[in-house]
């Protein structure tokens, strides 16, 4: 298949496959979903994904029907039907289906969606431009929910603005992106948001501060300021899409490109990290020189 | 038809009427909707939550493909469809159908949608009891979207807890109910929350306003605190579902109560409106002995 959507079963073409009006996510966008990429028909990081998918579960206070085994097992499965050995591999649980009303729905099971696509890895070396947005989204950024809006319009304002990322900031204090964790060099330190109800605990960054850690740079997770991000020695995105790009453009202002070493250092053992792991396996492996190309190593 | 569901241009029943995984709200809850209830076929307010409608479009750079005018019309013969003379009335447009990606898509139009089902009017002379809720929601509460978290959040935990609905507050400031305004009367004058982003431009609310004008009941929306709400002479909830009911307990204290003729009089003056709105049309007037009893009129 060119692409696959799934929901409680049913498999189909993404275009083609419809779900009941009634599912919760289409009144209140009552949901969590989690994302990540495979390469060889490995899925990258996906223990990890699935935990983090059923925290965001228990904090909605929504209870899977499915085990993590079983969900694993399903989304290893589901890979293997789509003809593109590098997907992205979405997947998501909603609160049910049943008539509308805010309250929770009594008697309807969470379902349980997949998407997957073919997936073209960017150039984790290239330089990117980012735009700044005031961050009005809600105070559950530790969840990640379908309640994107806010996410969606500072998108496309970056979109507009030629840029690939939108930073937020509460006041003058930077949290995130619209889909990625922000970090910074500064005097050799790494230094990135604290985890909190203010950012989603990412698990690109958690692999960063791993190899930060490994590389003998400090990483300190204390809040930093507007200034402190275009005053830095190098600025980063990381997320399952970007890997860990650098900025070289904020808001039209050059940036970074002061610690150029220390930066292809974690970018080297982040990329290094990604090859290794989907190489792990003993299946698939005919697609390992194409999705290593696509990552430039 | 019992109930009916409409997703461009297709009908069916709301149970059984599926719609594309692709469409935005699936990924994002990248909408906007409207409700409110018709009595005798006749949609209350149904300009206002239209004009409404399309300002939550705008804020959100949504255009409709459909106008004002062609909206009423479709809504007024949807409603003939369903078995009863009071019910219901939703409709919401989302942005379109297109693989997942956080930027606008292009090349797709919004996507219509409605769902009517029947509805039995509450009493608004019952007393309800209500909780207190920390308001975590974003910063674009007087748009009326699909990002509903929060508000189901502490639906939720207002039924959990005996009661109808769960007021927001930011620190110690009243914003609004998890789905409705909120209004006190203290010393005879009539309070509620200014029209900012941090609350949704209630059309019952301003149609009570209207009322207090013409009452003579002075009208004062500076931000009022939770103390001064639980020492209110009466406490009121406004929206669609619950026209305009006084509360009796919040957060277990016994509250209100103490300005009965003022607070009948703002009740009394909004039935009779509903009333006499669902009467001007001349189509469908069969059903109008039923829901005016429905009223408690």
């Amino acid at each position: 298949m060119e692409t696959l959507g799934y929901y409680n079963g049913a498999i189909g073409l993404l275009d083609e496959l419809r779900i009941p009006m009634n599912d919760r996510a289409c009144w209140f966008g009552d949901g969590v979903y989690e994302a990540t990429v495979s390469a060889n028909y490995i899925i990258f990081a996906l223990e990890e994904h699935i935990n983090r998918f059923f925290n965001s579960a228990a904090l909605l206070r929504m209870s899977p029907t499915i085990t993590k085994t079983q969900l694993a097992e399903l989304l290893n499965t589901l890979v293997h039907k789509v003809d593109s050995p590098t997907q992205f591999v979405y997947w998501q649980m909603t609160r049910g289906t049943a008539p509308r009303t805010h309250t929770f729905p009594e008697h309807t099971a969470p379902n349980l969606w997949v998407m997957l696509k073919p997936q073209v890895f960017k150039d984790i070396y290239q330089k990117i431009k980012l735009i700044t947005v005031e961050d009005t989204r809600f105070l559950h950024c530790n969840i990640k929910t379908l309640n994107l809006l806010p996410n969606v319009l500072a998108s496309e304002k970056a979109k507009q603005a030629g840029c690939v990322e939108a930073v937020f900031h509460r006041g003058n204090r930077i949290t995130e992106g619209s889909h990625s964790n922000v970090h910074i060099l500064k005097d050799g330190i790494f230094r990135t948001a604290p985890l909190d109800n203010l950012i989603l605990p990412g698990i690109s960054r958690a692999h960063i501060i791993a190899h930060c850690v490994k590389l003998g740079i400090p990483v300190d997770e204390t809040p930093f300021t507007l200034e402190e991000m275009f005053e830095a020695d190098e600025i980063m995105i990381s997320s399952v899409s970007t890997f860990c790009m650098s900025a070289s453009y904020i808001d039209g202002y050059q940036v970074g490109g002061k610690d150029p070493e220390r930066l292809r250092q974690i970018q080297d053992a982040f990329l290094e990290e990604f090859y290794q792991f989907t190489q792990t396996a003993n299946h698939s492996a005919s697609g390992r020189k194409q999705s290593v190309h696509k990552h430039g190593t």
